[in-house]
């Protein structure tokens, strides 16, 4: 097993150990910068604020094409809300985790890594299948045989979200036009966009949709999904969701990576490295972009750069700070909680757990089984839940457990340790992946899509597929690469006088 | 409207103006190359045998890249085995067409292009939804509503791939994997390669599996996938169908362009054109391909090329003459015709007919409304059969409209025209999208994908993913172009000495 260097980011916690900050990753690129100091840097074509998906695609596709790029991130890691701790020998995927072959951006580089044999896929060798261990909805606990119950799901899913009986097909047509393009129907965008996921539940309700028993296991499933309660989520992102997965609940968490997302983003990495023709600086924080005379500067707190062109991939959450277009946080403010525990049987547990009074903090709404671990126990990662903003674990780890206790109590009492990453308390992301609250899609998103003088913004928080999904970040970085590179392929007439 | 150059190919017909061959295509290239004389030409770091998406694919990744690249066709036109035909102001896909948002590769080609928006989708504003006008199975004809036909279309579907229970992930668990790979298990594999189509029908016939009134939907659409008779069609190619699209049935067919397949590939050879780093020559036929002392030469009728790489993207039915490996045809051998008719109503018509006994031969399996034309009269699709191998059109042209009479009385009452390319005598393709019979996947696959020396063979014929469909070939380019590519910058360290 390869040794790691160690990034300052992420926890692990045991009762024994206690708590320590900073876990190693094969995303931590050492030495932080490829050069010896701001001033020695040359001139760039571009740089690439961002080493996310977005960033490193952009990077990649950038430097593939011959031009000379700078790439910055603040952190002393590559993968942004992506990366894959490694802990005794063990993988986690601290954010961003799964990946499927409908998913085009991402199947593209995996196939083209030569990666796609090396996937984990959900159900695997180790556990025959899933088993719902408990349900606990508004107060009523649920207990009962899995294989059945997620046929239930797939069904009462697909009637969830058809809400005009076209399986949402009139809203959306083609999923990767929402509010602009060629199939958009302002009306009935701007009708669900409005729609927060608590009315559909409401109005499921009163048409006699879904029966309680249905939304138990959905419910839970959204706010894990949303990172927040039902009346902060968009019906129209749910819509979007469904159409593009031709309405299965399943496909969205089958495959993971045998070796780690961060595996992954150091072959972007690496791939843009060996052209010789990329320089970067981690733990290098933009302070300033500013526009101005055909070219760009972008002041740092390790000096100031200079390119002709500026691909940002900031996440909309931080971006509030650098513009004021970007004034709406998005609402994805969810925990992803790892923990061990010493009991085999819960590799095949899954768990949901929600209140929809307010006034009960329900700290984790989901939970699963995520692998067995060398020593014979299970990796169980957990989800919450929109009621955290300002109660993230490191302030008082033991409270994990007690969180997952009121999972389910066969939880905490086998209980060993957890690993984690606060990504609503994290400077650089203000949450986890993005979720639209409702109206955001209708208020903000041809605004996030516009180029912006010679800044280009590149995220997965407004990726016209899968946004925030990782091929929603690939997306955005695939096509900022290649509106930089026609253009510069193409010098305007004038500037050849 | 644009006026595009003639290719050769193609035909059109009516029984007014009769028989004409070559048909203006946005794909026909002039001039046919971009250098004056063979002798003019500098050498090339790779050669690329093809113009199809696999070659238009590895040939635009690899000028990106910075390498000297050659791309030779044989035709007048790129675009292989996908062209699209401008006749009368309105456009026919003379090949491949369908293109969907959950296959990967063409997807992030067309968002890069920025072609997504530029769709037609299945049904739209030019008709409310189809309807069966006519099913004709062993002799019994069925005329039904398509409505609810279609959703036990879906059911029946579903049925029939799953052959365990587990709609076939226990033979392929991830679509990508088939016969080499992390989750392949050879003794199903075997199993269900051996089986082809037919024996599946029987099987589902003995248990019930499906009813008669169903088969009559469900075989003529296999006939028009496979181009080939269910005798010789792969059970193993239509699991891995199933597996990549979640078992739905619908999504097929539910995309096409707007400008047309020909404009798409002329994007891919305009970004390559753009770099200065592709030379070009059509109507250009490859002899000899001569791999030796590292480096490779290419005959050619027009002369002879040396390159470091070649990149082959020959369909595997025209490989089989070049390499004695490629020996087996295989089966896709229908035909693709539109035609004219002059009934507005069948915009919304879905025909099928076939009949499993040998001696009736059903030339058209399937058929269905694709287009509206500016006259009002609307183009109907057909598709046969795989008992065509001999029997073209164009020997014969009056015979079209006798085939529509057995699909639907009513297409050859109000027959005006057609125009149809003839890809079972086409000498560069000798098939259209290539289909598996039984034992194709287990005896040849692993030794079409292997790399030989310097020469890459990539087609959609052998590709991983959407093998067959345009997506498949654009993976196939893309992978090779990167093999070639990372070995190009890691120069082996003997040849720095």
């Amino acid at each position: 097993m390869a040794t790691f260097p160690t990034s300052k980011e992420g926890f692990i916690y045991s009762p024994d150990a206690g708590l320590h900050p900073g876990l190693a990753t094969e995303g931590a690129i050492r030495p932080l910068t490829s050069f010896a100091s701001a001033s020695s840097a040359r001139p760039f074509d571009t740089i690439v604020i961002g080493a996310g998906y977005a960033g490193l695609t952009a990077a990649r596709d950038l430097t593939l094409a011959g031009q000379k790029v700078l790439l910055l991130d603040a952190r002393d890691r590559i993968g942004g809300r992506t990366w894959t701790s490694q802990v005794d020998g063990e993988k986690y995927e601290m954010g961003g985790t799964w990946i499927h072959w409908q998913m085009g951006f991402v199947w593209r580089e995996i196939t083209r890594y030569g990666l796609e044999r090396r996937l984990k896929v959900t159900p695997n060798a180790e556990f025959a299948d899933y088993a719902f261990n408990k349900t606990t909805f508004n107060g009523k606990v649920l207990q009962e045989p899995f294989v059945p119950n997620f046929q239930m799901c797939e069904d009462a899913f697909k009637r969830f979200v058809d809400v005009d009986g076209q399986g949402g097909a009139t809203v959306i047509a083609v999923p990767t036009q929402v509010v602009a393009g060629q199939f958009v129907d302002d009306r009935l965008v701007d009708k669900y966009d409005r729609m927060s996921i608590a009315d559909r539940i409401a109005e499921v309700r009163a048409k006699n949709i879904c029966s309680e028993r249905e939304l138990a296991f959905l419910v839970p499933w959204f706010v894990l999904s949303w990172g927040a309660r039902p009346e902060n989520a968009s019906m129209l992102e749910l819509i979007k969701w469904a159409r593009h997965g031709e309405n299965s609940f399943a496909l969205l968490a089958d495959n993971q990576f045998a070796d780690g997302q961060s595996h992954f983003a150091k072959c972007f990495f690496d791939e843009a490295l060996e052209t010789g023709n990329l320089a970067y600086s981690l733990e290098t924080v933009v302070r300033k972009v500013v526009d101005r005379h055909g070219s760009v500067e972008v002041v740092t707190d390790k000096g100031s750069f200079k390119a002709n062109k500026v691909v940002s991939t900031l996440p909309s959450n931080v971006a509030a700070k650098v513009e004021e277009a970007f004034s709406k946080q998005h609402v994805g403010q969810g925990h992803k909680i790892h923990s061990r525990v010493a009991a085999p049987q819960l590799r095949s547990g899954v768990w949901n757990a929600w209140n929809e009074d307010p006034s009960d903090p329900v700290e984790l709404a989901a939970a699963f089984g995520d692998q067995t671990l060398k020593d014979g126990t299970v990796a169980v990662v957990a989800f919450g839940g929109g009621n955290s903003v300002g109660n993230q674990p490191s302030s008082d780890p033991t409270k994990i457990k007690r969180w997952l206790a009121t999972v389910d109590p066969e939880l905490s009492e086998h209980y060993l340790s957890s690993v984690w990453h606060e990504w609503v308390a994290d400077p650089y992301a203000q949450g986890h992946w993005c979720m639209y609250g409702p109206r955001y899609y209708t208020s903000y998103f041809k605004e996030l899509q516009k180029p912006h003088g010679n800044v280009e913004w590149a995220s997965a928080d407004w990726a016209d597929g899968w946004k925030s999904f990782i091929d929603g970040a690939i997306e955005q970085g695939s096509k900022a690469a290649y509106r930089i590179t026609r253009e510069w392929r193409r010098p305007p007439q004038q500037a050849r006088l």
